[in-house]
């Protein structure tokens, strides 16, 4: 069960809302970026970014120059998933089929060699799985230019809306088209570097992702 | 140009930064939601929402009650669209192809009618194009309890990348695979509400998007 708190506890559209912890990790664990949310200056600031999962802990990560990193004041990390588009018989009624997460929090500096690795990894891993083995590992001065925050995954909600529109009783009799529009994500044909100085092969971690249908 | 404010002047990778306006429009006009970050009890909320575009302003919408719009306060909106997964030749460099525009600002509560109108069909329009006239409009009731919100693009900013990874000079001798995965977003068969109480086809204005890719 997710812990609800009284921001977590949604007052509008309970319905959408679960408690389940798998549900939770099944929205995080599909996702290749997260929106990060700070406040910077007593203004909010919204900024798109990698992160990774390990059990209840969620991962970021940022140079250690950056404006959003540079506190560890709360942060709000929000995944969403747009699965489709809700057609309703009336323009009220028009929504969205999605998977969103959100989690708040206030993130830890890693300063421990093994876990800043581990969570590093898990970011990597994230957005191109079997990608942390296959590559040239973080030296130490890359390692140093990178700051790993660890948000714990306590204080999280879930909302999940999916299935055709709800409308107004007396609407149903509208000879309005209703129902929904999927949207898809599917991974293209891999595009080799121009620069590839020798003739190598696409790896089969990379190549198999293209035939499965995010 | 887009007017460049001290937070809208990116600090960091400056070369992915845009200035003009018809960037800023072209993200804004491809996406489906944004993420709209405020600060509530001094922490940042981020949720993923519907706008609008019409020129130079942004239309939000919300329910009356809801905590994100309660108040009029600082707002940042961000679009994002993630185009693919940059695999590099070391874990440090794999990024990811994306367009993202940041919006700041305080938004204005519209109360003139027209304009919420206006601003209403914006944010339909630009989720489900020609439903604003194919569906039931909004009845003075639902309009009561729908608050609108019109939010300035004079400090906005865009980030896009682009193209195959960036990797250190030494490692491109490395016999490691480098190049993009590319993230395709496309629209599915429309489903027929099961609800929909006679046989109607899916007018044309729907079934067209089927065949464009996002």
């Amino acid at each position: 069960m997710l812990s609800p708190t009284p921001r977590t506890t949604l007052r509008r559209s309970k319905e959408r809302a679960r408690t389940d912890r798998e549900d939770l990790y099944a929205v995080l664990d599909a996702g290749l970026i997260c929106h990060l949310g700070v406040v910077a200056d007593g203004s909010p600031m919204v900024v798109p970014t990698g992160y990774g999962r390990i059990d209840d802990t969620l991962y970021l990560h940022g140079s250690t120059g950056s404006t959003s990193l540079r506190g560890t004041g709360e942060v709000c990390v929000t995944v969403t998933h747009v699965d489709g588009v809700v057609l309703a018989r009336s323009v009220f009624h028009h929504s969205v089929n999605y998977r969103s997460a959100m989690i708040y929090g206030r993130p830890r500096l890693v300063e421990d060699d093994e876990e800043r690795l581990a969570g590093l990894r898990a970011i990597t891993e994230q957005l191109a799985p079997g990608q942390w083995s296959a590559a040239r590992p973080p030296s130490r001065k890359e390692l140093a230019a990178t700051a790993v925050l660890a948000l714990s995954l306590a204080e999280a909600s879930v909302k999940i809306r999916q299935g055709p529109p709800v409308d107004e009783e007396e609407d149903y009799a509208l000879p309005v088209w209703a129902g929904v529009l999927p949207l898809r994500s599917s991974w293209g044909a891999p595009e080799a570097d121009p620069a590839l100085i020798m003739d190598l092969d696409v790896p089969p971690h990379i190549a198999s992702r293209t035939i499965s249908i995010r």
